[in-house]
């Protein structure tokens, strides 16, 4: 059945029989973050009552051909994506998600079946990383999208913990980041190019598993304000751009060595050619980038069961962002990461 | 210059000179409402600090070509009606806007200064009608699209006021409606059909006004609640299918009378065979469909300086609607409103 096929109200009468019973589920952790839903799906909105709290709001939006392609993304994974890229926004901030508001715009010919999924991916990850599905909207449109707004909030009083803000950066604080860079993109790399499959297949399904069904951070952004990090940003458009994004808020710069950037080990075999562009410039690893006086830092790698890597500083040189190779030279990544809509040529 | 010519960080700036000034005179009034804001646009998430209070979140999305066409609506007159159809949610909860996030799908080859004029717009709506940009976020798209999504919250403290809900509508009671209805849906015949200007052009301008500009109940909302008003809901579909969604949430039925459907006089000479149809199924009317008692209503007509209809009323027959004509006869309009994804053929 297509979505053409499907009234507005049978559509969403399904989603929620998707999304209510994780929202009954999730009420009593929010209910202990302050937040008491009263009225989900169902109404002109939804309903819920707050103590005295810090929270934060965010967006993200996924568009197909843009952000998504699904001739090689499974519904289930596009959902379960969309709602991640949020809660790294939200993971970023210190915060733990509460609700997600989402907003599609739905091709007259895409599979009802198809769309139960999205939510049933959704779902999975609020059920696994916090939130709750509370309302929405959904259109008709040329082209499909998903917009998902999330609302968070601080985990613990706020007296005892801060948000963190990509302001904050210090000069003379080491710079870090959680986890691998590098591998999401490179997942990409390999669903459009089938052949780099062959070379290893354990570890370009491995790669492509970092693109299609990536984890947010948002129980490291969490301790990371107990530890005393101030700042921190998730690496959604790669390193390099997200870095500068960051410098330019902090009026700093920063010194990038390139033999410390943790990576797939697989990635320079898989792309003897591409592995620093993958690993500098490439999106959606949902890592979080942050930083630290060296007591701070420690304290980060030693209590933190995810991988805490240091990859560089940051300097007094406003918005210039070094990349050091092992020789001590400094190199130009070709490209300076993604922008949304500058042309390929700019 | 068009949207591929200017770099995300740019557009954001510009958008953020346009935000920022309507945030800081904003504050005052939000932070009386138990919300202040901390953190706006340029970071992973805007920040806030919440009060012990009831809130909602609502979100509704734009798309061109279904729900707009920049042939005939201004991008600032784009942009206002974006921030009212989510204000008009908010306005049928009994609530008062506080943030707004704004999520764009934009061509490549959409001019800037379009962009700008909409984000004029929307703060144009935000200062008249109350609320905030706070954040978002701007994608490519091969469609435009505007996803708008809006927290509110209680005008006054939930011991004195309540939310209003569409599953309180109780058999007996009466049905009424704020303002006019279809003269929006008459504005768009207008618009697609410059003919019928020549008929009578200052009132055609004036519904191609109630089209392209239409105002939210927002004030009417939040008083309707101290009247003891409890279930509402905004006239978004059009009459009859908003009012179809409303008795299925009550588990009620309805019956209208339709010469006591308010309409502008001029709808009946513009539309002599269609105008029935434009009162009944005309959409984005943003009025407010709500119900009571006798007194009750009294009362709203009473202290409201927007005009009270009442149209019907609520029956136990479940989700059947009526629509008796001056002789006493059940008529049947030849639709039943939009269906967003059906094909008009269905």
């Amino acid at each position: 059945m297509l979505v053409s096929q499907i009234s507005e109200f049978e559509l969403i009468n399904r989603i929620q029989e998707i999304v209510s019973p994780q929202n009954e589920s999730s009420r009593q952790p929010i209910k202990n973050l302050g937040h008491d839903l009263i009225l989900s799906i169902g109404d002109d909105a939804a309903v819920f009552d707050s103590s005295i709290t810090t929270n934060i709001m965010t967006a993200d939006a996924l568009v197909e051909n843009i952000h998504f392609n699904l001739e090689w993304t499974s519904f289930r994974d596009l959902g379960w994506k969309s709602i991640v890229a949020s809660q790294s926004d939200v993971a970023s901030m210190g915060c733990i998600p509460t609700f997600a508001i989402i907003t599609l715009g739905l091709r007259p010919d895409l599979p009802v079946d198809g769309i139960i999924q999205l939510y049933e991916g959704m779902s999975l990850a609020c059920q696994e990383t916090g939130g709750t599905i509370i309302g929405g909207d959904i259109v008709a449109s040329e082209t499909f999208f998903i917009s998902v707004t999330i609302k968070g909030t601080l985990a613990k009083d706020k007296k005892e913990t801060q948000i963190l803000s990509r302001k904050n950066l210090l000069p003379g604080e080491l710079l870090c980041v959680t986890g691998i860079l590098g591998s999401s993109s490179a997942g990409l790399e390999i669903l459009k190019n089938p052949a780099l499959r062959k070379l290893n297949s354990t570890m370009a399904e491995k790669m492509i598993k970092s693109h299609v069904h990536p984890f947010p951070r948002v129980s490291e952004g969490a301790k990371l304000t107990t530890f005393g990090v101030k700042s921190a940003m998730d690496i959604s458009d790669g390193l390099i751009t997200d870095l500068k994004k960051m410098c330019l808020s902090s009026k700093v710069g920063a010194t990038i060595f390139l033999d410390q950037i943790p990576i797939n080990p697989y990635l320079r075999t898989l792309f003897p050619n591409k592995w620093i562009e993958l690993a500098v410039n490439g999106g959606e690893d949902y890592e979080l980038l942050f930083s630290g006086n060296e007591k701070v830092i420690s304290q980060a790698q030693k209590n933190l069961t995810t991988q805490v890597s240091i990859i560089g500083e940051v300097t007094s040189e406003q918005n210039r962002v070094n990349l050091i190779d092992s020789t001590g030279e400094t190199i130009n990544p070709t490209s300076t990461g993604w922008d949304h809509f500058k042309s390929k040529e700019g």
